[in-house]
Formats: C-alpha cells, sequence, structure tokens
C-alpha cells in the first residue's frame, strides 16, 4: 500500500449550526422523551421510527413556515453507474416522513392510525443565537379521521404531557382555534377564495398582538403610522369590510358560549364558518366531558400562528410564566408546541383525500423552560471517585469499585497517571463526584479506607478558614474497609451538607450534622 | 403566486437500503438503549450527543472493514455564495465524532473522559438482506489513559450489559485478545514491520475458523488444495516459520497460566509480543479482582478478528447459543459487540498521541437475538378500545376512555366511522386489543357497559363451534357504568384465557375459569 502523502491536520470543529450535547442535556431529554413516549403509548398512540433520509420527491414541498420550498434542506445525489441516481435528503420534519410512510403502509396500517414520532430533523437555513440545524421534534398524529374526536383527544393529550413532564396546571394553557371560522370570516367580508386581498388580511391578522384592535383597523383600512413615523399602506378595505375581522379577533368571551355567539356574528351566514364554529364547539364538549377545564385547554380564537398551514382546528401550547429574556427584561415564555388539522399530505401520493391531525412539542425550548423554573435536577451527581494511591494496587481499587457498583451506587476507578493526587482531586471535582474513596499503604495495612466528602468544599468556602478543622472532620471519615458500601451509601444519602439560617450545618433534609456552638 | 404544475405523484417508498420501524420494534430498542445507557453510567461514562452530521474533513478516512476510504459515506457540499462550500457527510460511526469532540473540548473535559453516545450511523453501501444503511449502534469509550484498568472496566461492563439486557451467563462470552501479541508472533517469524508478507499471513489466519490448524499450515508454506479442487498459493514460509503462528493460534490452554505460557512460545523474546502477554495478565487480574469469571470474560488468542484495526487489547463479545439460520441449519448466533484500544484518531487533529479504548455493541443483532430466544415480550398489547355504537354520544365514550387512562389503562376510543360494528372490531383486533368496551342505547338506559375479552378469539378457535356458547359467555361481561374502571382492569388482569392440557379453561396464571365438564 502506497504511503498517503502528509496532509494538514484537520479542524476539530462542530460543523456550522450544529452543536454537541454533554451528559445531563442529553440524559435530561432523554428522559423527557420517555415521559412523552409514554403519555403518547397511554392514548394508544403506536410508535414509528422512519430513517432520516428521504427521497427529494417524497419528502415535496411541504416546508413549513419557509417561502422558498426548494431550499431548507440537505440533499444529495446518489451515485450510480450514469452518475443519475435519486436524489435524497435528511428529513426537515416528522410530517413529510408520516404521509410517504401512510401511503406506502396504508393497507396493513390499522384504520385510523394513531402515531407518534421522536427524534432528529435537519433545517438547511442559516444559523442563528440558539438557532440550530439540527433538532428535536416529538410528533403525534391521527391519520384517517375527520371526527373532532381525534382533534380534542390531542389537546387533552398535549395538556396531560406538559403536566407529566413537569409544567403545572395553571403555567401552561393550550390554545385553540379554526382555521375555517377565519375563512369564514373572509367569506363574510366579501372575499373570494383567490382575491389576492386575502393573503394581505392573514398578514395583517398576524400583527394584532403588535398593534391592538384600532392598529388592526387602520392597517385594514385606510393605513397606519407606526410608531417609527413610517407610513404603512393599507389594504384599502371599506370600515365595514373590515369589521369582522375585528369581531373575529376581539370574539373572546367570559366564557365559551359568548365566544362561540362573537365567532357567529363575524362570520354571518358563511357556510364554513358556521361549519368551523361548530367543530370548536364539538371539541369543547368533548374537552368538558374528559374532564378538561378552561384553565388546561381554552378555546381562544386570538391565536393566529399557523392557521396558513392548516385547514381545520389548529392548537398552541403556551407556557404563561414569566421568565427575564437576555436583556433581563420580563416576558412570557411563550409557544413549546403547536398543532392542527391538516389535509392533502398523503394525498400527493396516493390522490385520495385522507383528512389527518397532530400535534409537534419542541422538546429543545420545554427543557429549556424546565430549566429556567430550576424543575430539572439542578447539580448533576457524578460518579464516586476511588482513588489510586499505589499503581500496583489497581486490583484492590478495581474491588472496591466493583463492591459499590454491585450495591447500586455509580463508582469508577481513577484511570489517571495517579502520582500527583491533587490531580485525582481535581479529576473527582470535574466530575461532580460526590465522594472520594482513598486507600494508601497505611490504610491497607490497618484494613481501613478514608471516604471524603467532596459537597463539603462548597461549605467551607462559606465560612472563615478558622473552621477548616471541623470542615475537615465532617468531610473525612475512615472506616473499616469491610464497612466501605454501608459508610459511602449512608454519606450519599444525607446529601450535600449546609448551613442553614442560623448557621448550623445541617444535611440535605435539613437533619443537624454539627450546632454552630461547634464552629469557631 | 403562480399556481404549480401538475407534477407526476411522488412515490411513496423507503429510500433504498433504509427502513420504517413500527411499534415495538422501536420501543423494544429504546428500551434496550435506555438498560444499556443505565449500566454505562453506573460506570461513570457520561453521555455525548453529537450531531449526525460532520465535516468530510473531520469525519476522515477511517472507515473500519472498508478499503476505499473515499466511498461508504453520504456526503454533499455546501451551498455559498461561490458554491465553494465544506464537504458535509452523515457520520459512520460513533468513534470518528468522539476524536473531533475530544480534540475539541479537551481543556473542559475531564481527563481520562469517560463517553457513551448511542444513536444512527449511516453507510453509503450496497444494502443486502438485513443490511441496512442506516443502523443503531452504542458506544462507550474511555479516552485519555493507557492503563489496563480501562481495558478490563470495559469488558466488565460488556458483561454487566450483556445480562442487564437478558442474556443470562452461559449464554454469551467477552473474548479478549492483543494486537501486540500477534506483533509479537509476527516478530518471531522474522517479519519486518514493513514486510509485505504480514498482510498474507493476517489473511490466513483470519482463515483459521475455516481451514483448522493444518490448513493454516499449508496456507502459510507451500499451499493448499482446497474443497473444489482449486489450489491455492501458499504465502511461501519454511515450516520453522510458520510454528509461531500456530502456537499462537492454537495457545488456548485449559486455564489462563496454560495459555499465557503458550503465547510465551508464540512470541519468543519479541519485546511488543511480551509487552502484549503482560497486559493480557493485568486484565487478567483486574477481572478477577472485579469478581468476573471465565464463564464471563475470557482471555482467547483464537479471535482475530478487528485485530487489523486496533492497535492493542481487543474484545468481543459472542453469544454462544444455537439458532436455526435461514436453511434450518443450527448456528450459533455469533457477534454482537466490538472493541479494543486504538491510536492515532485524536493524534490526527492535535498531533498528540491519545490512547484510547472503546467498544460498540450492534443493538439491533442483540435485539434479533433477544427476539430469537424468546426473550422479549411476544405479544405486545394494545389499548383497551372503547366502540362508538352512537356517533351523537361521542362525548359519553369520551368521558369513558378518560376514567381509563387515569386509572393507568391504555385507552382509546375508536375514531373511525362508527356505521358498521364489525369494522371497529376488526380494528381492535389489528390493534392487538385486549378488551372493547361497548355502550349502546340499551344499555345506557340500563346504566351497565359491556366489556369483551377480545383475547378469548383464539381459545375459540381451538374449541368446536358447539362451544361457542361458553365461548361467548367468558367473553363478554355486562357491568355497571359506574364499575367500568375496576372490571376492565381484573379482566386485564386475568391475562389471556387458554386451554390447559385437560381441557380445561384457565387465566394466565393457570387458575381455573371453566372446567372441561362445561364444554360440550
Amino acid at each position: 500500500m502506497a504511503k498517503a502523502k502528509k496532509q494538514p491536520r484537520p479542524k476539530a470543529v462542530t460543523p456550522k449550526g450544529f452543536r454537541d450535547y454533554f451528559g445531563e442535556e442529553v440524559t435530561q431529554r432523554s428522559h423527557m422523551l420517555g415521559q412523552i413516549a409514554d403519555v403518547y403509548h397511554h392514548y394508544g398512540f403506536d410508535a414509528l421510527e422512519s430513517s432520516a433520509v428521504e427521497t427529494v420527491e417524497a419528502l415535496g414541498k411541504f416546508l413549513p413556515d419557509v417561502d422558498r420550498p426548494n431550499e431548507g434542506v440537505f440533499a444529495w445525489q446518489e451515485a450510480d453507474e450514469n452518475d443519475k441516481g435519486d436524489w435524497m435528503a435528511l428529513r426537515y420534519d416528522l410530517t413529510a416522513p408520516l404521509a410517504r410512510v401512510y401511503a406506502q403502509h396504508r393497507n396493513d396500517l390499522p384504520s385510523p392510525y394513531r402515531r407518534y414520532a421522536m427524534g432528529p430533523v435537519w433545517r438547511n437555513e442559516k444559523p442563528g443565537p440558539g438557532r440550530y440545524r439540527q433538532f428535536y421534534q416529538c410528533d403525534a398524529d391521527t391519520v384517517g379521521t375527520a371526527s373532532m374526536a381525534a382533534d380534542a383527544e390531542i389537546c387533552m393529550m398535549l395538556s396531560d404531557t406538559l403536566e407529566r413532564v413537569g409544567i403545572p396546571r395553571g403555567d401552561y394553557l393550550v390554545r385553540v382555534n379554526n382555521r375555517k371560522v377565519l375563512n369564514g370570516v373572509l367569506e363574510a367580508m366579501g372575499l373570494a377564495e383567490d382575491d389576492p386581498k386575502r393573503d394581505d388580511v392573514l398578514r395583517t391578522i398576524d400583527k394584532f398582538d403588535k398593534v391592538g384592535e384600532a392598529g388592526v383597523r387602520e392597517l385594514l383600512t385606510k393605513g397606519r403610522l407606526d410608531a417609527s413615523g413610517a407610513f404603512i399602506d393599507g389594504v384599502g378595505l371599506g370600515d365595514a369590510q373590515a369589521d369582522p375581522v375585528i369581531a373575529f379577533l376581539t370574539s373572546k368571551a367570559a366564557d365559551v358560549a359568548g365566544t362561540m355567539a362573537n365567532l357567529h356574528n363575524a362570520v354571518g351566514d358563511s357556510k364554513v364558518g358556521v361549519e368551523g364554529i361548530n367543530e370548536l364547539e364539538q371539541i369543547g364538549e368533548l374537552l368538558a366531558a374528559g374532564g378538561y377545564g378552561d384553565d388546561q385547554v381554552l378555546i381562544d380564537p386570538s391565536i393566529v400562528r399557523g392557521l396558513g398551514y392548516y385547514t381545520g382546528p389548529v392548537f398552541e401550547a403556551e407556557l404563561t410564566f414569566e421568565i427575564l429574556d437576555e436583556k433581563g427584561r420580563k416576558r412570557q415564555f411563550g409557544s413549546v408546541s403547536g398543532g392542527g388539522r391538516y389535509d392533502g399530505l398523503v394525498k400527493r401520493f396516493t390522490g385520495q383525500e385522507v383528512p389527518a391531525v397532530g400535534v409537534s412539542i419542541g422538546v429543545d425550548r420545554l427543557l429549556a423552560a424546565l430549566r429556567e423554573k430550576g424543575r430539572l435536577a439542578a447539580t448533576p451527581t457524578g460518579p464516586v471517585v476511588v482513588t489510586v494511591m499505589d499503581r500496583a494496587r489497581m486490583a484492590d481499587y478495581q474491588a472496591m469499585v466493583a463492591e459499590l457498583r454491585n450495591a447500586g451506587i455509580r463508582a469508577e476507578v481513577y484511570l489517571g497517571n495517579p502520582k500527583n493526587f491533587g490531580n485525582q482531586l481535581k479529576y473527582a471535582d470535574k466530575r461532580n463526584s460526590p465522594i472520594a474513596v482513598i486507600e494508601g499503604g497505611e490504610e491497607k495495612e490497618r484494613g481501613v479506607v478514608q471516604i471524603k466528602d467532596l459537597r463539603v468544599g462548597t461549605l467551607v468556602s462559606q465560612s472563615s478558614s478558622d473552621n477548616q478543622k471541623w470542615a475537615e472532620n465532617l468531610q473525612q471519615k475512615t472506616v473499616d474497609r469491610s464497612s466501605l458500601v454501608s459508610s459511602v451509601s449512608e454519606m450519599l444519602k444525607r446529601g450535600s451538607p449546609r448551613l442553614d439560617a442560623e448557621g448550623n450545618i445541617v444535611d440535605a433534609s435539613g437533619s443537624l450534622l454539627l450546632p454552630k456552638e461547634y464552629l469557631l
């Protein structure tokens, strides 16, 4: 074999827009995915895992939120003899592969087909802060039924899921709206389905959050001077023509019945509009029958996000608690999940319309929310580290670590160069180890080991240097070699020692370890 | 927006060489991955999840088992202004990304760094039966230590992992060999490091399983007539020169001490060979100290697979029980995991040699083995299906299903067209439902529901048609609406009714449900 030419060293960098996840970042996510899968499974949804790769043809041009249908995916051409292989691409979401799978396997799948899927998706987009080109989605969809019971079920399941992962009632809200009601509003305004002004109206509705009722009215009619002093052209509708939009956006009343009455006003006698309202009423009844209250799932015509993509009911789950943004301002955490009813995805393949409804949870955002709220284990616990005092007695240390593991304690032996003991403790610190085990030659002779509580370190730094002595006492214990496991186990159980409000040293549960009188 | 031109319908097919996984295939794998992660974590390994995408430059040309370093990956060029973007590729294993991550983050990572990773990898290879272009790997590696304690630890962990996922002691064996011993053998034969005959000898050693001791000797020397009558040229070594290879391949003795003595004979005074034997001895001592016996991890010079790729100790986990192959012949299930010590991966990036050792488990093969042995839940349990007798009373059915779920029972309401009740039962059958719940108008009036044990169906088919009556009795129960949850729960607990050896009907635990005398 000819020797390869000397090449410059490759750069060790994560590709642009991608990132690595370490330790707890990985395990917390997989724990959450497990919890979500559990709820989905409980509702009768079955798992589906399709491959990351699809043909570009099968993926289609259905990228939501994106105006450039041909961009946005990572794609390549398969090599074959004539270099004319198929184009392949990484999936950009979990819905397009579902449509392909359903079209391909529909004769073998139960109908309706409830499935959930979780995994990474890829977007070939300009990365930004906190915006990566690979991220997780976690979807549940019901394919093959037009029944509103499917939509209601997904709302209930979303509510259950949020509570299951640790968002208590009151800290979230699933809001439900219906694209058909909006279509009814457009009809009531006298805008035909192909009227280009429909798009203008949709864009204006999206600004309701920012400019309010009066602002929307101005934008729909004669135009508006914005905060910077620039004039924004209006859509040019008459004042009366704008009324249904305003009625729609402000239709939320104190109770569902009131909201429904307002919506009826907004859509007038538009057939599709009335159908949409009936669907919302059905969903409301089913939610009530399932025992879900307005504090969990709410019919709310003010949510408009995603209305463009969906064809019937739409849902959005928001976290309602406040966090501080990067500039220290309070703001609501916002949306962590969205979904709705969509048609046409399967039809692309089969020619037959197949009604479907689904939801997608932004797992990484939800994790971020739980971190913000301190609902994820704050300090992950590293392994107990058995230090190496005598390189020739590795087998002794190995035996200790095996005993600890067999007792269910996460433990490891130090595998680096044991010469410098300080390095071993630095290593244990980096590993977040709660405890180090030490057995030098002297201890070995006496049949004892020392166990050192590494969590006391922070305590020491909180106290005067005069208190080093008791800290050391609390920190280090000499125990019989034969009681290694029980002593480590006990020390683990007492948790991180800390100072209480009075200045005593207590264990994690608040039990007294050392009264303040003993402290200098 | 201009209307898109009518295009031919896309084909709904999984791309060639890829596949979809449904239901239990997904959940069983994720359950197993969870078990493996648990063991790895217990040993002090931390999770790492890098992205599926790496730069081609960072991935390098380290594809193991493949002679074509430039092929084998799915790659594409990033688009930029000048169409001169970086080349990106899907990772082909989890080791190459580890090398990149370690080189990139080495100052922040503990040293040594124990990490585990699990996830799909992609190979751009010709797919074959059971060979897919996306599959799961599950790796653990320790980077930054040359200590044999790291190698021993990985062998113990592999043994623990196999037992944890359900392979009992006696049904698996982790075998350990050392590439350095083989290098010592080559040295003892007088073959210098750049002697082209080294490759010939390696290739011949790989045939030991097939041709045995005498066959290897012939192939190393004068050549051999194979079973088909064709003559295979020999390597052309002298008989004495072939001796060390034969001594090496046949070195396995009744105990470790005997094996070691044989290996010393094989390597003579080769320095690297003796070093390799010492390493094996150290591993043996550490295994013994950890309490691992020869029936779990065995020093075995007869394993040669992977010797080419690694630089020190190598391991292979084999399942030793027999299965029937596709032609009905008995054969051992074979290897499910391999690993060893390797150098140079990190050096590519940093110029510094970093010793590392790792193991990779073939998750899909391991799952297949457990399925073969019937160690995975045979019949997955679908949800309880609440049928719909009256479309207008969906809220009633929704309430039932919510009650069942709140009691921890997997349940769903039928969401298809309820007109044809037979279709609902067919659906429940496809879903593997244990129980269907029925509430028609009459039941509603009387305040009762019917619960139907769908698992009795197979029982009926085992009996004469005259026994329909009792089957129906056993199958269907009318209970108070208020005791829906407790009755379903009880029926679930009794499991699938079956005929026992005497012909009585018993529940899953063997308790009598109906004596045979009652059967016609």
